[in-house]
């Protein structure tokens, strides 16, 4: 007499947590020094500074009643017209407050969207793959259907014409997540005026809206100055969904927003269906110690050195060692085919081999594929180089695939 | 093409949330002091100063990449102990950490219960009247029948004769808000007993367990004395919802929990099926800079004095002039009835004649009650007082109702 989807989806830690779960036993019984854990997506660099000065500051100076009292759903107005200002400045757009709806992080931004574009059971969202595997739970178990657009195995960019021939008059959204999880690919400015053409003609035949569903929490983690482009200013109908938990490597923290810009079409209803979602999720407001941080830090950036070093590091001594890499650009993910096609048995080895752990992305909608995510120490990386170099080398005379 | 529902729940604020801005508006326009805003139950203590210690503390002592990091999707170990700790010592039970899933506070942590206990269109939830608006869309739009217990007028404890003839194979849960959000009330352990009685015949007769869904944010907030029974104590299958947000004057925070004993039936799907419904509403884990202070602080309590002094004030003198109140034994309301038995014209003509806010009972399925946050200053209280009188001597004068 318990819900048996709820349960499964309680009871199935994914191959991820399976993963880094496997490494914390390893690293008691080995040392940390002798297990390689690229397993998961968790910030490896501390908050820019300026995030526990705030915090004090505002413990000190402000009335602590209102610093730890609710805020309104959407958020206290001194946070979004932060994020409003800082979004207007750097994209040119005139982004107002009351356009941005804080969420509790990206998760519940997505999946409010989610529900507010679900109108009925025959609702699709499309993915594009490689894909966030978290989307397909929350798409499915929020009602609508799941449509999986197929890799782009040229350059992880957007396979356009699978992605038209899927498009159907159910069609309601599609998930854009640049730099993307697990590729590490950024997707240009003609990819996306591409996509937009082709939703505007698809949106046109159906007589109804497609939105874009720009999933952002990597959108400043680039390198090599590439441009993420903001796609409200490429596609009207765009809503995004944003996180600070990797800019200002607040995860644990849930502080992100959905900006549901007012040229976009039934803009209201959309923000209003967002937060009446939020609502019915237990959605009250947003941490609100944590929203006073943004609204002082939400034009704080990222120190990406380190990651960019770790980036530079991992690929060019993977591709140094044969292993074939998706040029990362973007997020802390390196994507690499796994040398005989089969990344499971790959991980599985690597695992029990080398402790070296690392992720099969056919979750991801990628199959024969591993994600590297290289938010590590450089010393764990220079540590499993080796281990690395084992694995291609056993591949190579057939011991192991 | 943007669902309907969710539109309506996003762009309908309550009658709560509009007292209360025109209250802000009027204190604008009047000064603070003339305006009397009983609208919203925000907590008006600060929290315990050991709350903004540990924070600073922790700030200073810690790795700030785990402060602010992911927890696991339950909640920080250290902060599952702490609650555990907690709910042992004080309630003679053996509360363990693994029965603990820490939520964004008491809203996600009721929807997540509800959700798991929803097998299909025709669950029914209960809940007692008077109760909390929010459950009703809370039941109604996660898939269940919200099943409404009318109220028992006599003390405000719960209608067992009613109850018992609205269980029924379909019943799923029943929602127990003691101290009790709008009335004040809290039930005895009496009434809990006989509750529980019926409920165990009803379970059997069924053939399946009836859980009690313990919404307990007020339980800490209670008066002379007054005891506040533990419902795992009394009845098995008990799933306890809490929210720091009263407790630690964090309302804003959005920290509490769900805790699912062992020793109800089925305990460990349920606690599964619990992680799973907060897994697709986009729970990764609670903010953990406070799941930390929980960790530190969760055995204190809040100093009541200022609540207590407001409660017997202002329940004395509205007795004294004439209105019939319920007897305020916890949580910070009082609950009053109309004079002439229409609640949303004496709130109307009380806001125009006099800038005096309170919340008609309709929607907590209640009429002819009123709702009076009394979490204010004592001032306001004393300000107060002239404008209670002026509508009583209207009423009896037959110029308002």
């Amino acid at each position: 007499m318990v819900n048996n989807e709820y349960i499964k989806l309680g009871n199935s830690p994914s191959i991820i947590r399976d993963l880094f779960a496997y490494g914390l036993e390893q690293k008691k019984k080995l040392g940390a020094e002798n297990v390689f854990d690229y397993s998961l997506g968790n910030p490896s660099i501390p908050a820019p500074k300026e995030v526990n000065e705030a915090i004090k500051e505002i413990l000190d100076t402000e009335d602590p009643v209102k610093v730890h009292g609710y805020s309104s759903a959407a958020g206290f107005d001194e946070a979004r017209e932060a994020v409003a200002a800082d979004l207007s400045k750097r994209f040119g757009l005139d982004v107002k407050a009351k356009e941005i709806f804080l969420s509790c992080g990206a998760a519940p931004a997505l999946i409010s969207i989610i529900k507010a574009l679900c109108i009925g059971h025959e609702s699709e969202i499309m993915v594009i793959a490689p894909f966030f595997p978290e989307y397909r739970p929350f798409i499915e178990s929020n009602g609508a259907k799941c449509v999986i657009v197929p890799p782009d195995m040229k350059d992880f960019g957007i396979n356009l014409e699978a992605a038209e021939k899927l498009v159907s008059k159910k069609t309601q959204g599609i998930i854009v997540n640049s730099p993307n999880n697990p590729s590490g690919a950024v997707y240009s400015r003609e990819v996306l005026k591409e996509l937009a053409d082709m939703l505007k003609r698809k949106s046109a035949e159906f007589g109804h809206p497609i939105y874009i569903i720009a999933d952002e929490p990597y959108r400043e983690l680039v390198y090599d100055g590439v441009e993420v482009p903001f796609i409200p200013t490429i596609y009207n109908n765009t809503v995004v969904c944003y996180s600070y938990s990797k800019s200002l490597s607040l995860p644990g923290e849930r502080i992100g927003y959905v900006y549901v810009p007012s040229f976009a079409e039934d803009s209201e209803d959309v923000y209003y269906a967002v937060a009446g979602a939020a609502r019915i999720m237990g959605h009250v407001c947003p941490p609100t110690l944590i929203q006073k941080v943004i609204a002082a830090c939400a034009d704080k950036r990222p120190d990406l050195r380190a990651y960019d070093e770790n980036r530079r590091l991992l690929y060019e001594s993977l591709c140094g060692m044969g292993y074939e890499c998706v040029k990362p650009e973007g997020a802390f993910y390196l994507f690499v085919k796994a040398p005989n096609g089969n990344a499971e048995e790959f991980s599985e080895k690597a695992k029990l081999e080398y402790n070296l752990l690392v992720v099969p992305a056919t979750g991801f909608g990628c199959p024969g594929y591993l994600r590297l995510s290289y938010c590590v120490s450089k010393q764990t990386i220079i540590n499993s180089l080796p281990a690395f170099r084992g694995m291609m080398e056993k591949h190579r005379s057939g011991i192991i695939p």
